[in-house]
């Protein structure tokens, strides 16, 4: 059965209001959906069950060479089509890429989410990172060394804001999260769990080259500005990255990705 | 002696034209100069030998807060200051730290630089990267691992360009680069001085977990889209970082800090 596209000729219409001023909507939050944007993310969001779609919006010089992405969309999602220039004023900038969606986000508390996974699994944790580039890199470095999931604290910024969707290269999509209210409701759900806490700090006891790799690990990363407190400092095992003494200042998601690839059993 | 201050009364002032329209001259060039942005950066500024500064300009309510940074300029740096609504209005945008320097760039050659460097030295080289988030997070890295020098291709985007410097947190003014031709040329200056090179490519054939250091390392690290030449590939010793199989793509700033946190030694 050949695939139903339903053009859209008009900024006004309402099949597509979801799509409008999807830039400053951002910031005043969009009730539970999120925007995906490109091909490589939307080849994310239909290829993992954790996210139902509600639409799918392109421009209509994209269809033809969109086959495979087509294909995976369920047949119950509407594509919506239009040109460039209608396209461009429901967004209220210019779609470089002509690919949109706008998925549902899903509810999963944190202890659901840790029952969900395997024995052996390493879980990344984030205390109070509020910056969308940030949260965003980390997400795509926790799905490149096969991170199970990524646990909130209700202070971190939103994995499905756009922005962090890009930078993660889709990563938001494909690693499941979760959040909890504060960094000891965490590590508590974590250690009932027999998780294994790893707090990152400059000043951290031991060095992350000497950290012996065990079935689980839980990296925690506090925020950039003003790291983990020291209540979480004393309460919790912790790690440093060993660095050039006149330069102390690795970018928090740098020091993610060098944590993780020592922490990561491949396996 | 006390320090002498300049006051700008007005956005027309003819000695402040170097800081006019900050923004859209970054990306028309500004005649071998840089802009330094906020306390960091300029603290770096002043502690390197490797650039001349032309003038500072401070907001007028940041000066008393500023005693360290302003110490560190030479007698010889003019410092103008201005209120928060003039220089808002000459830089052409709010300047949140109301904190800038105009600094000049320096012209080494590659081959003289490498001839500065002390016998131990991990260099990281870069071959086409062209985004500026990322070559100033890679200057950043380079910095935390004490890398002694960065060698890029004329490809590569400005270090000096506003915004790598801010990513950087300074460290494009830290650590000492030069720009080679071409790949090609940049790998021979190495070999000629006895740098083996290693090339990082997810086709890389050595782990870089099992890449054994040396007193010296060259570091070299292809664009994100296109990577590394197959001709470079096949002419220099290449490494991979092993990573997930079903979401194989890092950063090519997160995949420099994982590779230099393994090379360097922190002896």
């Amino acid at each position: 059965m050949k695939r139903e596209f339903l053009p859209i000729e008009s900024a006004d219409d309402p099949r597509i209001a979801a799509y409008r001023n999807i830039r400053e909507r951002d910031l005043v939050g969009r009730q539970g959906r999120f925007v995906a944007e490109g091909r490589v993310v939307l080849n994310v969001l239909f290829s993992t069950s954790r996210f139902d779609a509600e639409s799918v919006f392109l421009r209509e010089n994209r269809v033809s060479g969109l086959g495979d992405l087509i294909e995976r969309i369920p047949r119950n999602v509407p594509v919506y089509t239009a040109s460039a220039a209608v396209m461009d004023e429901i967004a209220g900038f210019e779609i470089h890429r002509g690919i949109l969606a706008i998925g549902r986000k899903p509810e999963t508390s944190g202890e659901a989410l840790l029952d969900t996974l395997p024995d052996e699994a390493l879980v990344v944790a984030l205390s109070g990172i509020s910056n969308h580039d940030n949260v965003g890199s980390i997400f795509r470095n926790a799905a490149s060394f096969g991170a199970a999931a990524v646990l909130l604290t209700d202070d971190c910024c939103d994995p499905l804001y756009r922005k962090a969707i890009r930078v993660s290269v889709g990563a938001t999509l494909k690693v499941p999260f979760a959040r909890f209210s504060d960094t000891a409701a965490l590590a508590a759900a974590l250690q009932d769990r027999d998780y294994p806490i790893l707090a990152l700090s400059p000043r951290g006891e031991i060095d992350i080259a000497d950290v012996r790799r065990s079935p689980r690990h839980a990296l925690l990363l506090g925020s950039e500005g003003h790291g983990l407190s020291d209540e979480d400092m004393t309460r919790l095992p912790t790690a440093r990255i060993a660095m050039a003494p006149d330069f102390d200042s690795l970018n928090v998601a740098a020091a993610s990705a060098i944590a993780l690839h020592r922490l990561w059993r491949k396996d």
